[in-house]
């Protein structure tokens, strides 16, 4: 299966998709979109769904996987984060991709084995479990390519036992 | 102008176009999108933006304006609405139409004469103003019609003396 894991922002969405077949991931492309603080939020929120409409034009993945927002988060991050994920949700949904939801406890669990792991684990681990030269930055981007680890290995799992 | 309100919600998504010329309102318009809770997120949000372009495309307004989230609001709640908000802006932008947000004070000041106002007066003050039959329901229909009175006074206040 080819993943597409996002982690939405109104500023940065940062982007990973991986191929994950036979135990073995290989990268296909990684990268952000970045919005300036100048454009009003409907042209932020356009930039970021047709830059999400593109990316699945192109490299054609077969799921989307996104993480769930903590809710240790005030009100107004959370309506920022819900903005950038409505047009992401939508994306998929436009395109006939399933989106699949992971808290960060999961996603921290499936790369580094340890739900309280530290970001900077998790990041290292994301280089490692993809062979990358370096952590991919900003963090947007190392979250992206963590959360399609984890659908790689929670999807997987879950259809081995059912 | 031809003002399309919007109250923005994963459940209910009211809206409300009325027309303004001359300090005189005529109603065009106003109903609410229902998407059904068995639904994914993704479809619902494909629900909200696909009627929210017809309905421009039906009516050609020339605005679109929306309530600001109250911060009271707690985080989920926040996510919730910020989904639905953020589709409804991308479907305005994606037909080049301006979006204008209002804070709820300004909504109730604009409506009922008084910031303070309760949600029944406010409800009675755009049936009043609009010359409607009845208090449109649900709620969510009257709300996105109290912010179209308000951009309506507003937008006309702040051009009048610019």
């Amino acid at each position: 299966m080819r993943i597409l894991g996002i982690d939405p922002g109104t500023a940065i969405t940062g982007y990973g998709i991986v191929d994950y077949q036979g135990n073995r991931f290989s990268v296909v492309d990684y990268n952000c979109f970045r919005t300036q603080a100048g454009l009003s939020l409907a042209e932020r929120l356009q930039i970021i769904y047709h830059g999400i409409l593109n990316i699945i034009e192109r490299y054609n993945p077969t799921h989307v996987a996104v993480e769930e927002l903590f809710f240790n988060n005030n009100a107004r991050t959370a309506l920022a984060v819900g903005h950038a994920r409505g047009v992401i949700f939508l994306s998929a949904a436009e395109k006939g991709l399933p989106v699949f939801e992971y808290t960060p406890l999961q996603v921290k669990q499936a790369v580094a084995g340890y739900g309280r792991a530290e970001k900077k684990q998790v990041q290292y681990m994301v280089k490692s479990i993809l062979c990358l030269p370096a952590v991919p930055t900003p963090d947007d981007i190392a979250d992206a390519l963590a959360v399609s680890i984890c659908h790689a290995h929670l999807y997987a799992w879950e259809r081995k036992f059912k």
